[in-house]
């Protein structure tokens, strides 16, 4: 017989158990994140309609549509259903379709899966975990909802324990001011904003000659790098914030800004966040013309390399395309899939045991079966998930299999032990072994766990 | 400016914030359950290859496939992927494809969105999840590991407090011993075996009627639902394993089947499920031709009306179209989105709060903006989810918000009390107001929830 052939779908990345849990546990601790601090949350379908996808325009080379495989009779096999590609439209369409069911300031969380049906490419994945947060007000927001942000930010990446990390903050509005105030037509705006965000990867020189390629004057252009280069990183935070309070005769918008990030750098000083995890830099204009105010990029300090491993901002319509309320929000997303496995490769998380029990009850007398299996009920009833080694094997293969998947403790018992009431536990991590009481057992596992 | 209008999509269900927080903790439960017993997570792409999908053959109509919606220049929109309707199949190319990197016996649990392209019916979703747990082995597979599936089953549903239940237990190579024995022909056993698993739903009079137009006699059917009667429910378990017992001499086939159904209830009673939580009924038998020796179902005792809410069993090979090597292995499934969806509607499932967060820090005081946010900071760091209410509004429409969306408990400080180092908790479900040192709250808040 003819086996399908098993061949790995490029850009849909799968793990194997051991990197699983890893990734399992990573998730595990951005969900309690964001609900430790009262985010609730929300699952959209997969799909939306075709016109809810596209509404947005542009990509629709992205976009991933369904049809079926064999429609039934005179029925259209094409259905005008797409996969999401991200969960910012599915999130406008959900508020705006459920908003007299939901409670505003809106707070919810969404980790979901998202497809982009790109070529794929090294680091770009088409199936994808997004974990995003967003607060949505009606009509207004309030800026203490962008100071915030960063302290989620900070409780996630501190629990996951992959070394020193920097969010850095700017407000699009201090750029677009300034920006106005050397006379950059608005309609270059976006193209500029997306130039400028390539700054630190590109270097100045490039960024000069893409701006000049769009038409502006070499010497604007040259002021523009002199004002994000001096204020980029050389100064700490207060300095940076009383030299552009002293240039908020530049513009009302740039004013505006300016005074927006005072109130958001008060709000994550009050919140607790340590002067060392947050910057303003003035390079982060996000490349998306979303945003409108406080935008964010997270930077892990050994491995810039990375690039942003969380970002975000401030925006003042989320759903206009579907409802004349206006609804301003601030939100972040990980893209956590990326993270974890750069993470996993770079060695800033250590992919372990392929098991997510730490005991395993090993079997070595068959007459006493019922006792192994007593056992393993008596861990798991006190919350030790344990697994019983349930074939026929010897003791040595049993303890193979144990290492192989990285218990941390084995209980062995055969008749003797089962006549002194008695069982070893043996410690897999340091190899010592100790005998136990059966009444002492749950104790003694807990001690050692 | 038109706006796009938000049309739900059928067979695609869709939560409010309150009703996802059930959902969360009924997937946490289940999840919770299965590491208990050292199931190990995995996650496959939610696409396959067409071909592997239709493997199986004769689901055709139920696949989605891909495709983009704007291809590049010269490219083909279509793709040769294809949503999966089950994580059954996904599994088998997974074992297959990296049996190498796996160590049997392979225990893993699975929990994600399925897609069936099916007309919408009530009750039947294009898109749900399934939590699936399956063992395998390589060659083959202890009968214990059948045994502990339903001691995992009673663990779960046990958690959820959703009544009394009963996970029923059968074994294929009794009903098919018992048939053959009628000389009821292989090729037609399938089929029957469909028809048998309806008995309960549509009675013994259409069930006959259904056999008789397969072409089987009158008498032979009649026969058959004596045997199914008679056995079905009215013995308990020891009288249904003696009885079943003597009637051993019928064939090698049922002889089999009856001893593995004797080990299997052997194994269950030695973990410790209690008797009343599982029976033996012989009407089981399951619609797949998959299954080829135990089976089982999961009935609400109250609500029999929901039909099975959690089956499977054990099947000989898992992956034969992927691969020579034989793998064997049991396994069960939960479709729980409409589980959940059912036990909301019959209110065994009760739908509260819309926060994760039980504790809503007020903020009278705008110059007291950062004592608030230092309340809230405090009460995370402890590990108690908090929101900071974090918009200008007065203390009655905060407290409106917090009884919306279901806040237990309301900490209110206003300039008295930050002066006398205090704050007042109220109690939200009770009403009860206190007032503590702030250097008490975190103890006080504790108590209270």
């Amino acid at each position: 017989m003819t086996k399908t052939k098993q061949i790995p779908i490029s850009g849909f990345p799968e793990f194997l158990p051991s990197e699983q849990i890893v990734f399992a546990q990573v998730m595990d601790i951005i969900r309690d994140g964001f609900e430790r601090y009262g985010f609730s949350p929300i699952e959209t379908p997969a799909v939306e309609r075709k016109e809810v996808l596209i509404s947005k325009g542009g990509n629709e080379k992205e976009i991933y549509t369904l049809s079926r495989l064999a429609a039934e009779k005179g029925e259209d096999p094409n259905t005008d259903l797409a996969l999401h590609f991200d969960l910012t439209v599915p999130l406008a369409r959900y508020v705006a379709q459920h908003k007299n069911m939901l409670t505003f300031p809106f707070r919810r969380y969404q980790i979901q899966k998202v497809w982009r049906g790109e070529r794929a490419q090294a680091g770009r994945s088409r199936e994808f975990y997004q974990c995003d947060i967003d607060v949505i007000g009606r009509n207004s927001l309030s800026l203490l909802t962008d100071a915030e942000i960063p302290s989620i930010i900070y409780q996630i990446f501190r629990e996951m324990k992959i070394g020193p990390f920097v969010i850095r903050i700017n407000n699009r509005k201090i750029l677009q001011g300034y920006f106005q105030s050397l006379d950059i037509p608005m309609t270059l705006m976006t193209e500029v904003m997306r130039v400028i965000d390539k700054l630190e990867k590109i270097g100045t020189e490039k960024v000069v000659h893409e701006l000049m390629g769009m038409g502006l004057e070499e010497a604007t252009a040259q002021k523009m790098m002199a004002f994000l280069g001096s204020l980029g990183t050389e100064l700490n935070t207060d300095e940076m914030l009383s030299q552009l309070t002293s240039m908020t005769e530049i513009n009302a918008q740039f004013s505006e800004g300016v005074k927006e990030l005072s109130v958001v750098i008060d709000g994550i000083r009050a919140l607790g966040l340590p002067e060392a995890f947050f910057q303003i830099d003035l390079r982060i204009a996000r490349g998306l013309d979303y945003y409108t105010g406080t935008v964010y990029e997270t930077i892990l300090v050994d491995h810039p390399n990375l690039g942003s491993i969380c970002s975000g901002g401030r925006y003042d319509e989320l759903a206009s395309l579907f409802t004349d309320d206006k609804l301003p929000g601030v939100g972040i997303s990980i893209g956590v899939t990326r993270l974890v496995q750069q993470l996993m490769a770079d060695g800033l998380l250590k992919v372990g045991a392929a098991t997510v029990a730490p005991v395993l009850v090993t079997a070595m007398d068959e007459n006493r079966t019922g006792d192994y299996l007593r056992l393993g009920t008596e861990l798991r009833n006190a919350g030790i998930a344990t697994e019983v080694y349930l074939e026929k094997a010897r003791l040595g293969n049993q303890l193979k299999y144990a290492n192989k998947k990285g218990f941390k403790l084995a209980i062995i018992a055969g008749e003797d032990e089962f006549l002194r009431n008695a069982v070893q536990i043996k410690d897999l991590v340091i190899g010592e072994q100790i005998e136990c009481a059966i009444t002492d057992l749950v104790q003694e596992v807990q001690k050692r766990l």
